[in-house]
């Protein structure tokens, strides 16, 4: 895995001085800050890392599918992953909590799908490692889809066309290949896919001066003076870390409630920013509607400054084009 | 609306007798059904008649498709059409009684969208004549989306992405163009283009005769031999019209609910059979699960016979060569 990551930064390198080569009107020039702040940032690969116990293949990635929008494995029969992950909103639900089973409402802001192929942890507290491992959680969680693992195989198995499409991904006999690991190793798989490359941010990245505004220019040269990229670093510009942050409203407990670890109490994952304009509100509480809130937000309490209002409107600007690609999903008929 | 449904028809016949003397093998033959039967139904077009005072342009198709999966039209903001009149399944949610606002679950089952262009009456009591009238009604209703059609206007003006979208739908100042009647025509141009062509059936009502099979064939005689389709008429396979039924479990006044016409009590509009293998479960309270019960109380309600079990497996047979090619949907990202 490390070394298909490493390949594809390499790519990404290479393609990105191709690419700065090739720009015939801007040979070899810079714009003031693309020799100064490029190379404090990464660019964002079309496909995530591919674990070595979950190969990427077409069935898996269409099984995963059909998973992530079936409501039948949910206890109300009308909740699917794609409920709260709307494909439509940006892989989220652009509400502040979650809603899920009998309309209750959720503790936390209802995490971006998109990209998280990229994080080495799942949820805001990090429970689980990777996506395999968060696959199932929501199913069975009763506020979310509340469905028992158990009843939710059953119900899979009772459709010809499930027991069909698992022995395509896995092979042999199909009925006995559904399974809590597979269901999750396929939904693992099509989430992988659900990246949002060649964002204005990854083109000017590669070369393209004129993919920014002067204006995201001055934010990207501010966010990566303040420190910003310490935390949100890497691809998906996150850390997949933990850090104590206390937002307006929030009083959960976060990373804690899975370490019992004192340091933890109140420690969330460093969000991806990714996208971040079309993800809104914002914190793990959802508290926060817009991003020149969140910016200021960020600023008191993480770094303890004041940002003027140019200045986070220079950041805002910056953060508007962290949007990339979005994949274009056709709804699967389900069977 | 009239001349361009003739002329489908047309269309669709010329196409028959071209497909019944271009299939080589079948040159002139018949089965022993197709020269008896096929006259008695309606291949259902591609494109539902258009009304007068909606042309369907790509603009409004667009827009409909955004508004059709927009949450934000809902006092919840988590509830879109699409909901529960599910792409995945069907185009509706494949539970008896839908699930709308705050969990709350209706009286009557979901209708499928598909191919409800061809309705002459909306809803299972006919209560809107057609797409434009109907499309508003579930964003007020309390236990469906539970917005005021007053909240969901000034909503959709708050995106500048709307305002375009309703620019380029409607032509001036778009923001003066997102009105209730507007909104209305857009959803219903998007759902003409929700329509299943190309089923078994259809195939074979044009000339392909190996389309079905015996079995199906037989199914299609005692469908036919059985007065179904003096109800169950036309391209989409419905009247439009209302019958008196009780089904299993139903108390419904229906139609009477509109007309407070004492002869429509407990009276329903013939419901689509277009698509009907994959938008159970059945009747207006959804309490009939499979194919197979819905066809015995269609025989015992409505014709007053009791079906054989072979009977019943070869209508059933039938029913599933109804289903035809799903619209291919890609979800839009919505401002």
């Amino acid at each position: 895995m490390r070394l298909i990551r490493h390949f594809k930064y390499a790519t990404s390198s290479i393609l990105g001085v191709v690419g700065l080569l090739t720009l015939s009107g801007n040979l070899l020039a810079d714009d003031g800050y693309h020799a100064q702040y490029a190379n404090r940032f990464e660019v964002l690969p079309a496909i995530s890392p591919i674990p070595a116990n979950n190969s990427l293949t077409e069935s898996k990635i269409e099984l995963g599918k059909m998973l992530f929008f079936e409501p039948r494995i949910s206890g109300s029969g009308v909740i699917s992953c794609a409920t709260c992950h709307n494909p439509a909103l940006g892989w989220t639900d652009r509400i502040p909590r979650a809603t899920g089973h009998a309309a209750q409402v959720g503790e936390r802001n209802t995490p971006t799908v998109l990209n998280s192929g990229f994080f080495a942890a799942q949820f805001w507290d990090g429970r689980a490692a990777d996506l395999e491992a968060q696959a199932l959680g929501p199913i069975e969680a009763d506020i979310e889809m509340n469905m028992s693992l158990d009843d939710a195989i059953t119900r899979l198995k009772g459709f010809k066309e499930y027991q069909d499409a698992f022995a395509r991904a896995y092979g042999g006999d199909g009925e006995k290949q559904i399974t809590p690991n597979n269901v999750a190793h396929a939904m693992a798989s099509f989430q992988r896919t659900l990246n949002t490359p060649n964002s204005p941010f990854d083109r000017y990245l590669q070369g393209d001066l004129a993919a920014l505004t002067d204006q995201q220019k001055r934010g990207m040269a501010l966010f990566a003076d303040s420190g910003c990229n310490a935390c949100h670093s890497g691809p998906a510009m996150t850390d997949s870390y933990f850090h104590v942050i206390k937002v307006p409203g929030s009083t959960d407990l976060g990373r804690f409630l899975v370490t019992k670890n004192e340091a933890d109490k109140h420690a969330f994952k460093t969000p991806t920013l990714r996208n971040v304009a079309v993800t809104y509100p914002y914190f793990n509480n959802g508290g926060t509607a817009t991003l020149e809130e969140a910016v200021q937000v960020m600023g008191k309490e993480m770094l303890g400054r004041e940002y003027k209002k140019n200045q986070v409107a220079d950041i805002v600007a910056f953060l508007h084009s962290l949007t990339g690609e979005m994949p274009h999903i056709e709804i699967p008929a389900l069977p």
